[in-house]
């Protein structure tokens, strides 16, 4: 049943409900098999998926960024079906032994990865979230139930049609809720019991309206206000390149630096140097009043209170002058949204300092913010980069999409 | 400054986040040497306790049950105190590196278990409930914010000013939150930003109003409507002993067993013996209809729908007849509340069908499920039993008490 059909969100939640128990008992070569011939699938409806996707972009006037991350081409498509091949590839982390033990008492302990169960994933606008996450859900054998955006609609639609069409998969593996109103969002986040984790992938007013409305647990990623504290003893010229990078390689994504800390002691010189240099690659800058003072004849404008906080995920970057590597800190451990934060120095004590005291999921030393992505951390395909402190912290794939069970053998044994 | 003192929850949560950052930062050595300090005062001060402890006591009516679980002796307070120097002997997870990788473009990444920061406890009368989790929250470098009970006020906070005025705890480490109205429980839930995670530790009505309620992440524990599946090969010896075991060693607590599931080949047979058995050893006994069928003549009443959802904590048992083993892995995955489910059978197929599709935190073959336990387990003092899937599953002590954190090492990498 694919998922244009007409169904209540409480009947798809259970039919994924009773999915869940029959993916977890599919083999790593049966979920693979699977895997490949939906990758397979997706090249030959190609067509169809251009198709759907033209209907999603003729039935609303959207902003240029918006059409960009609904748009498919045959590119895309070929790219999507290349990174289902790419989990397929991946091992397979259901039913790993992650410890085991024998009890004077004879008892044998053996702790277990096993499925979550039922995903939810409430996103916006790319249609590729529909098909990494049915992959790497699929792959942990996890059902997975979709909210995507309602502008996103058609294709999605034809999307998950084309998955939950390739033979073995059990019905309600990959369930599509109603996008045209909020109320399957509601019975999603709320559906205790039938679904495990809900995973929101998209702006930050998406994931705050999930976190603060869920009952059911979540797993929040992506919000990134991430920082760059350039120390006294820095290598500048290395300081500039990790400062341009962080800021200016992909500035909309949640790994881009957004503040610039810069040490008192060095400020007079590299302030108004990094300043040009940021102003010359169309980045605006806001900056502290010393910042302001330094860069004086540079277009800075004054940073407020609420530019420290904010995730601006566009060309702007605020910078400000701190007296200390524990100013630095504090500053971070006030602000942050604890995603990746970066130290720029060549003395070793007050890098292992800020690693140690910088409370961020991802801390860097001497590189650049921009590689907290589970590709460049070596995992393969990522669900998501999780700013929260359960389950999953910092870039996460297929080993969080598991939890865990205790497998315990006795031969009679009671408790005294 | 101790809970005595009149402060806002806000207050008492923003100095909670404040002391984190610093037990973060204490090394092992002085985490253990404040324990060990913190044992002796219990001890030192235990006369002032019982004072405290009595003044509770003689301020409400309780059942005997509820005095039971507030009341506190000089030997209770010699086990409490003995907990907190077995706490202080466990491993210290903090720092503990997980996995540690250098990739192609030099960048070394290591993973390392981090305090989760702020951990808020709600619960209900036992005060060694306070000392035990505080015990672990140091041991872990966390702080911990309480809210106990209000029959149990005055021990509790005895009992924080005792452990909080030990030298070397950062102020904050321990708050407890005004017990006399509802306000300070949903102020904690919701105070996302101050608090890491939530830790309900008592009845089912609590944990559900907190995880309803919480809009930080909440780790649910001890809910427990535990089966024991006797199969057709089973040893009958060895089920009566484990079926006895498991409902009637301690039935207030989760993991002893509420339900009993008899395979109908041998049900004619095992039905009316263990029922027999059951009301001997003082247990209520409810049943389906075919079991209150072979069991004429004993004392069984109907067990209607609710009863395969209750969790009784007390001396009753619901027996039911199935057909296979897969009928009663559907029943279990239907009705448990995926704490602990065994099988008893001396058919190995089976049992590993059963270990794997019942999908709880612990499944046991051929022992009690009153094992469920961290001690039991070779944790030491375990947190609680969770029930979720997220974080933590079945018996968790201190390493489930902490995140993890990427510590990046780069040498100037910038992302192309």
């Amino acid at each position: 049943m694919f998922a244009g059909s007409p169904s209540s969100t409480q009947d798809k939640l259970r039919r994924a409900k009773a999915a869940a128990l029959r993916l977890a008992q599919l083999s790593t070569l049966q979920k693979n098999a699977i895997l490949l011939v939906m990758a397979d699938a997706l090249l030959d409806k190609s067509k169809e998926i251009l198709a759907s996707n033209r209907a999603d972009l003729e039935s609303c006037s959207l902003s240029e960024p918006m059409r960009d991350r609904l748009l498919l081409t045959e590119g895309r498509i070929q790219a999507m079906a290349g990174g289902v091949r790419d989990v397929a590839n991946l091992p397979d982390p259901v039913y790993q032994t992650l410890s085991e033990t024998t009890r004077p008492n004879g008892l044998h302990i053996r702790k277990v990865r096993v499925p979550l169960g039922v995903i939810g994933v409430v996103y916006e606008s790319r249609p590729n979230v529909t098909v990494d996450t049915a992959a790497l859900a699929l792959k942990t054998g996890n059902a997975i139930v979709l909210r995507g955006g309602k502008e996103a609609l058609h294709s999605n639609q034809k999307l998950v049609e084309i998955l939950s069409g390739v033979t073995g998969l059990p019905e309600g593996a990959i369930e599509l809720l109603d996008s045209s109103t909020r109320q399957s969002t509601q019975d999603l986040i709320q559906a205790r019991g039938l679904v495990d984790v809900l995973i929101p992938r998209g702006g930050g007013a998406l994931i705050s309206y999930v976190a603060q409305n869920a009952t059911v647990p979540v797993i929040e990623t992506g919000a990134g206000n991430c920082h760059i504290f350039v120390d006294e003893s820095a290598s500048l010229p290395m300081a500039d390149k990790i400062v341009i990078n962080a800021k200016t390689q992909r500035p909309s994504v949640c790994n881009a630096a957004e503040k610039l800390l810069v040490h008192r002691t060095i400020a007079e010189e590299y302030v108004p140097h990094i300043v040009k240099q940021l102003i010359a690659a169309g980045v605006e800058v806001r900056g502290d009043e010393e910042t302001r003072r330094l860069s004086a004849g540079l277009a800075v404008s004054p940073a407020e209170e609420q530019d420290w906080h904010e995730e601006y995920s566009r060309l702007c970057m605020a910078v400000r002058v701190v007296a200390s590597v524990e100013d630095a800190i504090a500053h971070i451990n006030r602000y942050s949204t604890q995603h990746s934060d970066a130290i720029v120095t060549s003395d070793e004590a007050r890098a292992r300092q800020f690693l140690r005291q910088v409370d961020s999921a991802a801390v860097y030393w001497n590189a650049s913010t921009r590689f907290s992505d589970g590709g460049e951390f070596g995992f393969g395909a990522e669900m998501g980069i999780s700013t929260q402190k359960l389950h999953a912290r910092g870039p996460f794939a297929v080993a969080e999409l598991t939890s865990t069970k205790y497998e315990i053998i006795g031969t009679g044994q009671v408790r005294k």
